[in-house]
């Protein structure tokens, strides 16, 4: 089969790899119908040191169940399966407690182990746990790219909105205007914010963040920036910030203009360990900081029901399309913002 | 009058200075009845440039209105008042969304501006916000210890665990057997956990948390106290981290323990501000990091009745008395942890 390896800063390249074979007893194969390139794959895009081995990339994926291990139960062959973006039993304490990314059998797409989900094949653990199937679907269906999205960008968004308790009342600063900040201003939406304001400075993505219930924006960074919400605000700050970046001068923005109180919800991969979090900072005003990968699993079966019945379309993020072939070719659109989401067709 | 004075680490004197006096409508003069000694009085006392005007010290206090000014119209001269740590109007947005410590008109004690109240007289701004009065009690009542703790220690306790969402069926890691984390015990208790794990290594207070409600006790620190909480829990870790020290070490410990998906509460004021945050302490695991100063306005009244009738006794982490005389050597006797908590009388 064809797969997507990254062997360094900017080198993403399709192989002919043997197709994945069913391991484990809990494991499925399933073939991709669709996958997609993740803003999170374009941290490794910029600072990967070469590999000779590659790294199998993709973590997001829906597909048709090929092959079942023996002790996978609540699937069949021919399924159409969601597979969030980490696998999980769904069943284990964390998993309970609504943190399948914490799995204590759970684990990541790409590496070594277990290959990545840009490919036409994919070896699924936990297979039980890890794919939901939506009766009904098949692959000319109009909602593909929407149900693509709950395998991460749509349902991340939505983690940031849930952790950072998103409800009607509250003023919520969306930072940034990539796929998971446009999503997590669709879902702060759904979930009654009334005032959501968007920061970044892309016209064709804020404006679909617009449509997708931001109802202002600020282009500015930095201090221009903070001051801007802080004006938009009345001085007060917003109640609930969502950072969709992962990078410190999103974190700045984020605590520069959460009000005291307020709660601060990553959920861009911080590309840093250290950041302030002291009296100056976090401490001094209560604020709350929380965030994480998302446990899309949790939020899976009320998200579907929302596509199908057309109440969100997270799909629109998608503006480009390529095969697996074009992969390359897609994370560089995305890598030069050309593209906001590219998806994978097969 | 008699005032606290600090001049530079370790030197702490008591002054005669001029009675304080009405200075704004709002204000209101309480002549103090007792006062403490605080955990966060001893920053300072560690590392405090010389000065040669010295910092009027002090933040807890209970007393007897003597004078009020002219806008001040829920109290009168005589009543008992439990002033809280820090002063608000309690009216403006920040205090009616229970952030009082982030008041627009409030501030701290113990500046040019605002005297210390470890005094015999403090003048009290924004007196119908800062003072609460509590009728029937006079300066013999036995519960004028429980009362004092109302102005700081157990309502900052108390807050670490509400900001923590302690709530039945949890597991609380208290770290600290310092008088705040004695308190967020007590809270954790009040608040319905069954599992409170004290880090500690001083047997006569972490004795004292287990009667407040402790039911475990770690001695150990660093690695060692992590690996023990985390065999106390299954491995699993604790949902809720109350951080009642504010040094780095403790902040280390706190997500070394906290379970995936769980919240770290910091009520003890940091030391640093800069600290990890990042996919391999908090993000990684969805772990929450929140507290502040605590907006002890925001629980009184129902903690006045809880001391009243008798379900709480905080002041029971009073274990030494001095005069206003002798209130250097209870700044020394607590900084040698001679005495967990130093009453102030007069």
């Amino acid at each position: 089969m064809k797969a997507t390896y990254m062997y360094g800063a900017g080198d993403v390249r399709i192989e002919n790899v043997p197709d994945p074979v069913i391991q484990q007893p809990t494991d499925a194969i399933v073939r991709v119908v669709r996958s997609c390139v993740c803003g999170s794959d374009l941290h490794p895009y910029h600072s990967m040191q070469h590999s000779g081995a590659g790294r199998p990339m993709g973590h997001e994926m829906i597909g048709i169940v090929e092959d079942l291990g023996s002790a996978v139960s609540t699937l069949k062959r021919g399924d159409f399966v969601i597979a969030p973006f980490a696998f999980q039993d769904n069943t284990c304490v964390f998993c309970r407690e609504g943190f399948q990314t914490s799995c204590i059998h759970g684990g990541w797409y790409g590496n070594t182990e277990v290959g990545g989900l840009q490919a036409e094949l994919a070896r699924i653990p936990q297979a039980d746990g890890s794919l939901v199937s939506v009766p009904g679907i098949d692959e000319r269906n109009e909602l593909l790219p929407s149900l693509l999205t709950l395998s991460d960008v749509y349902l991340t968004g939505f983690h940031a909105a849930h952790m950072g308790q998103v409800s009607a009342g509250k003023t919520v600063t969306v930072i940034g205007d990539g796929a998971v900040g446009l999503s997590a201003v669709l879902a702060s939406r759904q979930l009654g914010a009334e005032r959501i304001i968007l920061m970044g400075r892309h016209r064709s993505r804020t404006d679909l963040g617009i449509e997708f219930g931001a109802t202002d924006v600020v282009a500015e960074r930095g201090e221009g920036g903070i001051a801007k919400v802080m004006e938009l605000t009345r001085g007060e700050g917003s109640h609930v910030v969502l950072e969709a970046v992962g990078h410190m001068p999103a974190y700045e923005q984020a605590y520069g203009v959460v009000r005291p109180g307020g709660v601060i919800s990553r959920v861009g991969v911080p590309q840093y360990e250290e950041a302030p979090v002291g009296f100056g900072s976090l401490f001094g005003k209560n604020a709350t900081l929380t965030g994480g990968p998302a446990p899309v699993r949790a939020y899976m079966e009320p998200a579907i029901q929302q596509v199908l019945n057309g109440q969100i379309n997270p799909g629109r993020v998608f503006d480009r399309s390529v095969t697996i072939d074009g992969v390359p070719a897609g994370y560089r659109a995305m890598n030069n913002r050309d593209a906001l989401k590219v998806l994978v067709t097969f």
